[in-house]
């Protein structure tokens, strides 16, 4: 059908595909292979069919890709809105945005960063229809109505995207998680073993699932040993530092009450610690903590902190393998949603160690 | 020239920009800004033009834009290889790609990344050609021959690019840095001011500008107190936290002849006192330390880690407005370089002073 368009910005005839794998001496197939950037290939091939597009005013341009196959080779990396954006020194996103660069790289793909925006309704079909993604890896999702309606048209329109560390209940949607429940289960069932009972509890946003999945954990332990959790053990952050550092001070007020401290994840524990010193509480008193990620911060800090391992970085990498397997699959494929679950591990360091025992 | 063009993929008539601006109720520029996501919108508008595209089947494509502007709407972010690509978890790559990110998405822009592949030869203006980025960010150039060639090549074709944190002498190449001459020579003098007179040095690698930046200025504080760098305390690494843990078995030996070191950064330092620390130096007679970067992580280190605070966000907003800038004015501009310095300040911390001051 494109074998002798001839059209092109200002009127300049540009050469047909044919001409160009003629001249390279390579297939029609691995021309568009090497103009899509799509799959591995020789950096000699590459070259080679480069030189002879360029040599015949083919340029490999999105229009010419357009044609070829519609695909513009992007994988889209949805990033929520966060006010204060240094958003990729997180633990938890740069990790699993390191883990998508390295494989989309891998299978030769490049990641299109979109941000959302405050106030403007999630348009996400918008991208594939402008041609900007192939797929789409959707990060921070929270589970509101307007983010549901924007997945719904996605899963509608047999859209291939997956959501990662998020799970919206009966919706048809593919997911890479990890089991919060279970890492949490394991904290506060080890912070038990220490012999600690009187545990608190600082969670992050509960329109998070790994937020409702890590109460879900926690309590199970509790209740395991006969326990509950204490409405004034509770406390609530964003996953920031300072929300942790803040929460100290109502810590502070049932400190007496307090063997351990669970956090939600390491940055608020971390904030904990800070704040409960900036008040004055020597290390000797500080309660027991756990924390959450395994972030780089968790082995640097004083006592180091004893934390839950998630693979966000293969998380990241899972979810690029599986999105690029179903857009080659077809339309027919992306409809069958996919659930895939990592197991988190315990890794145990002096700050939830019972020197007592 | 486009305005009945009447194409598409399978033969499908799709509407003209015209006839989508008429339904809308908006100006055909109106229609291109839409679809080309350039510049500040009302959300109504865009939504009024989607639905009208979406009656008229006139599909916002890659193929449209390109004969709207030829303009992809992303800014390309270049990224270095970096063996164990866990790169958005240090403090450098994710601070300025946040600067990056929220600038351009202030700015209505999507943010490409791409990756440099060892082996491959580093064809920027490739992506240029295929309209996959309009302007191009490059993070972590190395001072070596091939990278040279390929900047060189960017620039004689006039198309708009800048680079982060590297200096290539001599070149026209635009550069957004910061004054690490001037952060390590105040850090060094701080040391010096402190009382201290035998400083190592932990240095990065020699390719990268910034590190022999950093070399300069150190020297620079040592010569005005009539000192110098002796050969067996320079100390190299790669960044890394581990080359840090490393070279304090180096470091131990020489430790009598130490009072301070200075690193080039944050994670090197890091390293080093973990390293001293396993090695079985007891914290009391640690020498004075003084990182650099100021990351997150010299806040949680027992002694809390001084260090060169350097502006990565706000160098990452500067460039992406930088080269939208430029992008503006047209191929005219784009040749004439710019170079913006940010300047650098000191955090003191307990690891730094001198207590016997």
């Amino acid at each position: 059908m494109y074998a002798r368009t001839s059209f092109g910005k200002g009127g300049v005839a540009i050469a047909s595909r044919k001409e160009v794998a003629e001249l390279a001496g390579v297939s029609e197939a691995t021309v568009s292979r090497v103009l899509n950037g799509v799959g591995p290939m020789k950096e000699e091939t590459r070259q080679r069919v480069m030189e002879a597009a360029k040599k015949l005013n083919y340029v490999p341009s999105a229009l010419a890709r357009n044609f070829a196959t519609s695909r513009s080779g992007n994988i889209g990396v949805v990033l929520p809105y966060v006010p204060k954006v240094h958003m990729f020194s997180s633990f938890f996103f740069s990790e699993i945005l390191s883990g998508i660069g390295s494989k989309a790289r891998e299978l030769g793909h490049d990641i299109l960063l979109l941000f959302q925006t405050p106030g403007e309704s999630m348009d996400y079909v918008r991208w594939f229809h402008a041609h900007k993604i192939d797929t789409c890896i959707i990060l921070g999702a929270k589970d509101d109505p307007e983010e549901l309606l924007a997945l719904r048209r996605l899963a509608e329109e047999g859209l291939p995207f997956c959501l990662i560390n998020q799970h919206f209940e009966g919706e048809p949607f593919s997911e890479v998680d990890a089991d919060h429940v279970q890492g949490s289960y394991m904290a506060v069932r080890h912070l038990i073993e220490q012999g600690y009972r009187r545990i608190a509890f600082m969670n992050g946003p509960l329109t998070y699932s790994n937020s409702r999945d890590r109460l879900q954990g926690c309590e199970k332990a509790l209740a395991e040993a006969g326990l509950v959790l204490e409405e004034e053990l509770i406390f609530s952050g964003n996953f920031s530092r300072s929300s942790g550092i803040t929460a100290a001070s109502e810590l502070m007020k049932v400190i007496d009450q307090v063997d351990a401290v669970f956090a939600a994840n390491d940055r608020m524990a971390i904030g904990l610690m800070q704040g409960l010193r900036d008040l004055g509480l020597s290390e000797e008193r500080f309660p027991a903590m756990f924390g959450y990620d395994n972030s780089d911060a968790s082995q640097v800090t004083t006592p180091e902190l004893s934390s839950v391992k998630v693979p966000f970085y293969e998380m990241g990498e899972i979810a690029v393998a599986e999105v690029l397997k179903r857009l080659e699959q077809g339309a027919s494929a992306s409809g069958e949603p996919f659930r895939i679950m990592l197991p988190t591990e315990l890794v145990i360091r002096a700050s939830s160690q019972n020197l007592r025992l």
